[in-house]
């Protein structure tokens, strides 16, 4: 069997990624790779601790970098316990969420606030090293679209749902940049059409990234 | 009235730190200057939550990495709500553990599984930036000496009580070695004798290195 992969899912809240990677995952199950669905901030036990404090509670509870250390500090046990132990196994990894939303969120997010890319990479560099995913979707569409799905999904809305219009302004121009400056890794799906529209255009991609180079 | 200080205590288990932050807050009081007791991890609302995460549980829970990340998020909850507000007022902070703590328990002092002195360094440099304390007290004793009276004050032993007598040498050696590095910011106390003879060390070091020089 062909070694597994390592596939991560970005974008705004609403923007429908965790739909699209349960497909995935039946899709490369189907296919007949062993898949490991997870997800950030959680993935593993001592990283869903670590979520609680990030996801719950006031919108000012901490700062941009205090709450990028608390991503990577879960990002990083997710790794050791979740990601790298699958990866290792042949097993291919789907990740709704990963480095990329910390790089939007708490370093382009915060217009003023925001710590800066050179921050975020430094952090990145020191903790993650040279390991990186080998695709990752990039799920794109209008922030009022999203943000009035996300609030029809969970009435009590998450501290970053609740960040107003701006901040997701910036977000989604952020991981619009982010796709820019990294094309090998990244591809921006058109996440407004329905369900199977998107997971076809993803399954495309993935074939063509990913499927037809005959795994890694 | 003068600016206040920013003052650390270092040093492994039980060599006495709380109690001697306690007696040095009760000193600057007494000369007139208004003082913040703290400690770390910890020592604000947020830092105190991380704390539970990092304390707590089983000894291998966490790898070197998550847990210096953990650290330094609660350390920099902990400068932007009590230490860098207090300096702001012009008070003096006594702090029970700081900075070099990580670096000498996640850097030095998992032996082969540390992250060596670079890693941390640089977590240092992106999360504090060029603030660091104006002098370091570091509690120097005899590993089994402490352990024993860290034990005693506590029976329900803490993650790092319970590491083993090889880690809590390496830490004294790495504490040691720190001190080396960095002598103008660092002054090593024998912390083996009673609590007034180290009192009285620890005030001289700070009338000779801190109040004679007449405040910042």
């Amino acid at each position: 069997m062909a070694k597994g992969f390592f596939i991560t899912f970005e974008g705004g809240e609403g923007t429908g990624k965790s739909t699209q990677t349960r497909l995935l995952a039946d899709f490369f199950e189907k296919q007949g790779y062993s898949c490991v669905l997870t997800r950030e901030p959680g993935g593993s036990e001592g990283a869903e601790e670590i979520r609680n404090l990030v996801v719950k509670g006031a919108v000012g509870r901490w700062d941009a970098m205090t709450e990028a250390l608390l991503m990577f500090a879960a990002r990083r046990d997710h790794l050791v316990h979740t990601i790298w132990k699958a990866l290792d196994e042949g097993k291919t990894v789907i990740c709704d969420r990963f480095a990329d939303s910390t790089m939007a969120y708490q370093g382009f997010g915060y217009a003023d606030k925001g710590l800066g890319q050179q921050a975020v990479q430094t952090l990145y560099d020191t903790v993650v090293g040279n390991f990186k995913p080998d695709l990752t979707i990039i799920m794109d569409m209008p922030v009022e679209k999203g943000l009035e799905r996300a609030l029809k999904r969970d009435a009590s809305s998450n501290r970053y749902e609740r960040m107003g219009l701006d901040f997701h302004r910036n977000l989604r121009r952020a991981f619009l940049t982010i796709a820019e400056q990294d094309p090998v890794r990244c591809a921006v799906v058109d996440a407004t059409g329905d369900i199977e529209t998107i997971q076809n255009d993803i399954q495309n991609i993935v074939r063509k990234r990913l499927l037809e180079k005959g795994g890694k």
